[in-house]
């Protein structure tokens, strides 16, 4: 399968996709904006009485455990199961996997319920996901005892996942071939939930090329770092940064995208 | 009734009543900045234990069900009914009504509940609650069965409210008179919350002008609608746009107001 | 113990602590990116599954009650008691004490049950836990019956805690000394949040000087004011002040930022 972002953005502003995304209350206007100013249909719902039926109308299922209780667990366990048997593709961000035992066990519980199409996470988070060494500081990655490519393709073949592992290079990987994503840069660090969004986009792409979803999830990094280039010109700092990515994410074009991506097979 | 988004901002700014906003956790930080940003004194709370009194002191309450779950449909009718009691101005928000029964029935039984003053919603939200053809992707609509003036005035008829049907001309009705706003950019839309936006400055204005709910609420749309212009003249994109709708929302000149709005009896 | 935020600054950005915040839904993605953009790592997380896992490991906890209810109340006290057993500092931000007589309870049930270090709030709020005369409508302060200064020494009289009353003038006692911060810009006042972020920033504060409360709380003012006053330069209303009140907080320079720095004696 090419790879091509340009070509999986046509698609999405084609379609307009609906991305249901069950996530964390820290990010999810940002989350919502970004999916909505690529192009996407965001849409937030987690009442039990309700995500069945929402995901179910989806064209992807982002999960998200950054703010997790009980029962938002419950309704990504419902959401994932009816996007599974439906063939509706998810994402599985893990976010801070790691730190306390709830939210390790909480990761692995929905790795086993629900068919995760790609992990999306950060060094230390997929580590730990995968018993490997590794050091989460509430949800920031300080460290992984593994190289991030060979922890990409390990964590894929372990976890039976595409296996998306985002840092100032990121790592994509269905565990046989391993896509590197040189895009970016790193104001994205600086500011709270891109980690999230790059999960929410990795929706979106997954939601324009469900066929693909390793080639997929290297293209929807691509995308988000290129914009991230373009919001750094001319940014101040973090704030200015974050408005502007926004105006990036709508601004992509897809005449240059796929020049611009640097997206390298390792 | 004379329509004049001047004459009822000059009176939100002077008294900065408090607008009490039962939402959804996408929006909650957009509808209060704007609240405040227009003059008026936002305030967030949800729990049961506290919904009663603290819309007892409110000067409007808006309802918003774009992340709705049970106990915050409990707490929207306690508090909805409250105000109802005291002859406090309700707006509803039934966000998503029509992409799942739970948000369809949801907003029909606060229909049903409490004394909603202004129901404010898409096309698509607006039209599966009178019964005609609808067509709601997620929380966005994609189609309805009927012209827009019509719709609202049947909405307004059948629900016995003030309905706003809101989109690239906003339509008004009591369901006699018809208020046709023609303010508001494109770039609204590709902004996540502003229709929530819109709710809670309607609250905002029927807190200012609460004899006159017909009124009140297409002079929200149009200072809103003002706003968004201002913003988007220098935006680059949808989050410059997005930063600058709070600037120009605090900067609506109550001198140039009631010229600019263009609200037409249809 | 001198008065130094530049210090402070220094050690928190050489140090990186994890600021553990249990706070509103409003203001969640703000108080994360200021904690970010000072240099300090921020986690949110409220499941009574992990908050004493969580609170154990972090620096410094910020509890904040501006959307509270009864399991997020639980969450406060499991982690502000896990904080004081391991002498791990506590912010308490009282948000809407006084407004409805759940916040104020609320807030008088967590100082009775943790050992709250600062407590940081408006003239209202404050004034309303020491039983003073008071007027909060919502979660804004009309009035108070007393002096800052004298409130502020009052109620760290009353309360056993260090307490941070913020206004146009701020004033944190500890019970003897009174110091006033007169840092900060107007525009604060124009977007919501900024009160929970001053308190999420004196819990970075706090995690980088635990040993001198009353200093802390001050440095971390005046360090927020100057960022204010650096956003505010440029700004073109609240939403582009906000979004540069990021930048300001990322750039603020140590060489010169005692220097700025406007915390005196009284």
């Amino acid at each position: 399968m090419t790879v091509s972002p340009a070509a999986t953005l046509r698609t999405i502003r084609e379609r307009r996709p609906l991305v249901h995304q069950i996530t964390n209350y820290v990010v999810m206007n940002e989350t919502a904006n970004a999916t909505l100013a690529l192009g996407a249909l965001p849409v937030m719902a987690h009442a039990t009485d309700e995500v069945a039926e929402m995901a179910g109308i989806a064209s992807s299922l982002v999960l998200n455990i950054g703010t997790l209780s009980p029962p938002w667990v419950e309704a990504m366990l419902i959401a994932g199961q009816t996007a599974t048997e439906r063939g509706i593709p998810v994402v599985l961000d893990p976010v801070g996997a790691g730190a306390t035992r709830y939210r390790t066990e909480t990761a692995k519980r929905i790795l086993g319920a629900v068919g995760v199409t790609v992990l999306r996470g950060n060094p230390g988070e997929v580590a730990t996901l995968v018993g490997a060494d590794a050091e989460v500081r509430g949800v920031e990655s300080i460290g992984a005892g593994m190289e991030p490519a060979e922890l990409a393709r390990e964590a894929a073949r372990a976890l039976g996942v595409v296996a998306s592992v985002t840092g100032a290079v990121d790592h994509v990987s269905d565990g046989e071939r391993v896509l590197a994503v040189s895009n970016g840069d790193a104001l994205l660090a600086a500011v709270t939930g891109t980690g999230c969004i790059s999960s929410a986009l990795t929706g979106c792409f997954l939601a324009g090329k469900p066929d693909a979803p390793l080639e997929a999830a290297a293209e929807a990094l691509a995308a988000f770092g290129v914009a991230a280039e373009d919001a750094a010109a001319g940014a101040e700092g973090p704030g200015t940064f974050h408005a502007r990515l926004y105006d990036a994410l709508a601004a992509l074009d897809p005449e240059t995208l796929d020049g611009r991506a640097r997206i390298d097979v390792r």
